[in-house]
């Protein structure tokens, strides 16, 4: 395990020194000298080492350090105040913070109340649900949750995955009631999944995917996304079910000679005109960022007045007909807790937890790290999970940080989560008094601020440095990006999974080694591709391995080796300079080595001696020599094999070469 | 990736010495001197990128390096030679090396011949198919493999696989024509899974499985199979199907009663201590290696002739009764093609054909690293495959290398693959005239030699090795042992993957990070935890990170660091020392860095400048400073914050300290 026994409380143990780091000085019998004494650690027990290495693992970021030494009541005020930061920050909160809490709490609520009537449309779900998820989950974050500049409500990726998830299971016409019980079913076990991943500290988990990934099938999932609004900007009535580009466009296309209507493209394009060039205000005037933000909530009420007006309903506007008024109404008995749709609602759900909880812990440590607070990834998880499954039982479905609407809270200067409560009074008053105002609202309005909002995942810029700075990370990008876009979410998905992890695979499975030599006039020893200047040792190879030692390179690694020694050979009997003598591996990127690794050095030395060169290491770590020490390979080479630095090596051979 | 652009024919290029590495030395503008300058390689382009790349990764072995500068005839014959690798050495091959491959041959097919008959009935098949598995293979590979010392045929961890799996499928005595044709469709896509993944020089897949969860693997496996064959030992009627501990438990007591023949358990006991003696003696002695290896095929023949004389069968001793007489018939036409039995032999071809290698290349490496000559895994894999595609044609089943026959073939001293000729000539006598007389051969004498062959794979004294070095390795052994002994064998693989996969999660997701001290008298730093003399920079934090930062560790990286930090400060405040001024990160085990990890370092640049302390990046290898040129990451941080060693960046900053 890579961290076995480093954490710094062991820091103490360790000033004793270990009888055996003193015997390999004394050790002089054999042919070399020694120049400077290799260290062993001292040899930890098995609970020590066991509880470090799950330490590190699962408590890296030491959350329990607060705790430490306080009295009883205290830590339960402490307990308290980690589960609900609220009342650790409530208590210092004053008017100046209120003041711009208000002000940002009422810029997102203009920008989320439209937006959640759209993206509830992406998940297929009646426009209410969309503004329900924007009620009830960020008051329970509000209390639970440790960032300032979040805003919580329904995002449109994961609407679009639940959408498609969703309906492979039940058509969200036909079979509407089900298809709803299913998003709750699905809601309530990604916060399930959400909360026990935070709870258990696995966390980490989700830094699997990757971010060159996430930047692709952002992309691919924003393009489908404005594909999918071509139904309701061109007015279109019978739309393909599918998500992928072709199935898209040829839904489009073949609609276009009777299944478009005019009068909806005119509503639609001239006010997406208006939303882009709000929207290009913004980005040029950062002072103005309020522009872009009331923008989308102006064009509802000028188009629904609009149609309202000249009732263009009646020309083939389509338009959004009804809203259910009132506040959530209980959704606990419409979730499936037996039965096979247990299953379906589960694995949608687990998908949905992930790819809710990716876009979330980044906006929490891209806002954390600019403002310079310390977020916990794992108690966010339980904050983001706790909301969610209060959601799932007032018919909200998955919520979770949208980047848009966080963006535009920090900048309209929001001071803690309050913002997120201002917003979630907004939307009660919404849909106490409002909703049925909307019913003249055309869905080409909905269309063109979806388009908007989701034009602004597609970040080239990003794709380009990718490419710029690693090929394969961008081939991870390009994989995702392309997958959503011709296949569907899921596929996507699965793509950039699997890029990632092979990516990790390939890390593990060829290491980089590199042949290494002296930077003239110091004693200091590096890769020769690296720095030319660098001088090679005649009748010495130095070879450095770049990674752990493990049982899936073990075998490259050996076979690496002997062939870079059989490289290096053949110019030198064509130049007839002296054979190699000593094989020096520096070991200094080894931090760990296993079973197989041992076993590959003992082949190797085997292979070595065969040829009459001997195996010498330098710059071993503390786990890999003392697992060099119990499995008595040290004996086998000889403890005077074993050197502090290459530099100690290289001149301890010197006088033995021919 | 780790390995792009390492490959030595590059070398040349990499004198010529880029401009920005000399650019670093003249940007002398900030306040910072330098010591000596870093190296950045010259930029490949991608295509050169991609090649390295892909070289390392699939041709590692450079298996085409005796191919080149050859004229096309000779090239033709070279290619027929590395397909066929006998046409290279039996043109060396003489009488002194024929005496020693009919000895070995006579000696390995004694052994074999007993050994198939058990073997086919652990894969629920009639005795026959063991012997067809050992006349065909053998020959096929005798002319494609490149080891010299593995002997072909059925394996008993395969056999009992292979049995378990199809038995899920069909019942082996009901349905028996259907549960033998899919055998042979799994034995047809073993044998294309593994030519594919030689071919497509994908070997390097069966490195994932770890050494620690193979001997754990084949100990729960070995036990397994001789729990089963207490079925054939004490002539138990009615058996569980099922291979785990309790269930195999459960039928041999519940059958003590009424179900235990004495008379099977005198010949059964009788027999395994003469071979188990024979086993001892053998070891004892090494010169009588033979005496186990007849032995097996004596015991046949005296057990075979006392049940004939004493008719004991007609008292309840169980006895093969029948043995088809004559060599393999044509299996083509029962081959599955079609259908769903198609998927299905597919799947379990493919998990037998995993197995089978597993145990092959490591019984190749391992004689040939014991007489030292070269084995190409891929190629390998390529003659293992051939040879069970066509023994699937002709009614055997999968056959690999096989460890204990392997052994005593070495020890009989065979010289190159003819001695598996001999083995196959042998059986095929066998076959073709005295299956008649295996007729009265009792039950129990093919379990006493299964048992006594299984018992050797049971290693304690690997196992204590293992847990001495490392216990995450012991805990795969351990996991894969138990889930074999008491679930089955699917369930005992799947956790031995499972966990050698996680131990390289782990790896990747929490690598080891470590403060370092200067040595006094030296310019050498060194780990604190290993080196307790090393001595702490007043005012500077050196870290070192253990690993290429990805995005599975960026994250985790970043905060490590700041941890260091604010664990490191505490006692030097309470001390009233001078507070941290310069962070110097130790690159030299970073090998490479994506896009997630120069964001990471981008925004613990940022934490560090609200602290007011200074990030100094050392030692940074080639692709790493090329990514963080390419990033603009340099300029962010400033080119003379980049320095060649740890000492160099510590007599740099010394000047400044406070």
């Amino acid at each position: 395990m890579p961290s076995m026994g480093h954490s710094s409380d062991e820091g103490l143990e360790a000033k004793e020194v270990d009888a055996r780091s003193l015997s390999s000085s004394h050790h002089q019998t054999q042919n070399m000298p020694y120049v400077h004494k290799v260290g062993v650690p001292q040899k930890q027990n098995l609970f020590q080492e066991f509880k470090a290495s799950v330490k590190e693992t699962f408590f890296a970021d030491d959350p329990l350090s607060p705790f430490k030494d306080q009295t009883k009541s205290r830590k339960f005020i402490l307990g308290i105040q980690a589960i609900f930061p609220i009342f650790d920050w409530g208590r210092r909160y004053n008017r100046t913070k209120f003041r711009g809490d208000i002000i940002a709490g009422l810029t997102i609520a203009s920008l989320c109340i439209p937006q959640d009537i759209g993206y509830a449309k992406l998940a297929n779900l009646a426009p209410q649900y969309g503004l329900y998820s924007s009620f009830v989950p960020p008051l329970i974050y509000a209390f639970m949750g440790s960032s300032r500049d979040m805003v919580i409500g329904p995002v449109s990726v994961v609407s679009l995955l639940l959408g498609t998830l969703l309906q492979n299971e039940f058509d969200p016409t036909t079979n509407a009631t089900e298809y709803r019980r299913l998003a709750f079913t699905a809601t309530f076990f990604a916060g399930i999944t959400q909360v026990t991943l935070g709870f258990f500290r696995l966390g980490f988990l989700i830094d699997f995917l990757s971010h060159a990934a996430i930047i692709g099938y952002m992309g691919g999932a924003a393009i489908t996304i404005a594909l999918q609004q071509l139904k309701g900007f061109l007015g279109i009535k019978t739309f393909t079910k599918k998500s992928g580009l072709i199935s898209v466009m040829h839904s489009v296309w073949g609609s276009v000679n009777h299944g478009w209507n005019w009068q909806t493209i005119v509503i639609g394009a001239t006010f997406l005109s208006f939303l882009l060039f709000t929207k290009y205000i913004g980005k040029r005037n950062k002072k103005l960022f309020w522009v872009p933000a009331i923008a989308p909530l102006i064009s509802v009420i000028l188009s629904t007045f609009f149609v309202y007006i000249t009732h263009a309903e009646e020309k083939g506007v389509a338009i959004v007909k009804h809203i259910e008024k009132g506040i959530n109404p209980s959704s606990v008995n419409e979730i499936y807790f037996s039965g096979e749709n247990l299953g379906k609602g589960f694995r949608i759900g687990v998908v949905a937890a992930m790819v809710a909880l990716t876009e979330a812990v980044a906006i929490g440590r891209t806002f954390a790290s600019m403002k310079d607070y310390q977020i916990d990834g794992n108690k966010e998880m339980v904050a983001l999970g706790a909301m969610n499954v209060v959601g799932s039982m007032t018919s909200c479905y998955v919520a979770t940080g949208s980047f848009s609407r966080s963006a535009v809270n920090y900048m309209a200067g929001c001071q803690t989560a309050v913002s997120n409560i201002v917003m979630s009074c907004v939307v009660f008053l919404t849909l106490e008094f409002i909703t049925p105002l909307f019913k003249y609202t055309p869905n080409a309005i909905l269309s063109a601020i979806i388009i908007s909002a989701v034009i602004n995942l597609v970040d080239f810029q990003a794709a380009i440095l990718i490419w710029k700075i690693d090929k394969f990370d961008f081939l991870a990008c390009l994989g995702a990006f392309l997958g959503v876009l011709f296949s569907s979410v899921e596929i996507g998905l699965l793509i950039a999974v699997s890029i990632s992890f092979a990516k990790i695979l390939l890390q593990v499975t060829r290491p980089n080694t590199a042949t290494l030599g002296n930077i003239p006039g110091t004693t200091v020893y590096r890769n020769i591709r690296q720095y030319p200047d660098a001088t090679k040792v005649p009748g010495i190879l130095i070879v450095r391995v770049d990674s752990a030692i493990y049982f899936s390179n073990s075998n490259y690694i050996k076979e690496r080796i002997l062939r870079w020694l059989t490289d290096e050979e053949g110019p030198k009997k064509a130049a007839f300079l002296p054979r190699f003598q000593f094989l020096i591996v520096e070991m200094s990127p080894v931090t760990d080595i296993d079973t197989s690794g041992i076993r590959a050095f003992e082949e190797l030395h085997g292979s070595l001696m065969k040829r009459d060169v001997q195996l010498i290491l330098a710059n071993l770590g503390p786990e890999v020599i003392d697992k060099l020490h119990a499995s008595n390979f040290v004996k086998l080479i000889g403890e005077d094999r074993i050197f502090l630095t290459v530099a100690d090596a290289v001149s301890a051979c010197s006088p033995f070469l021919v």
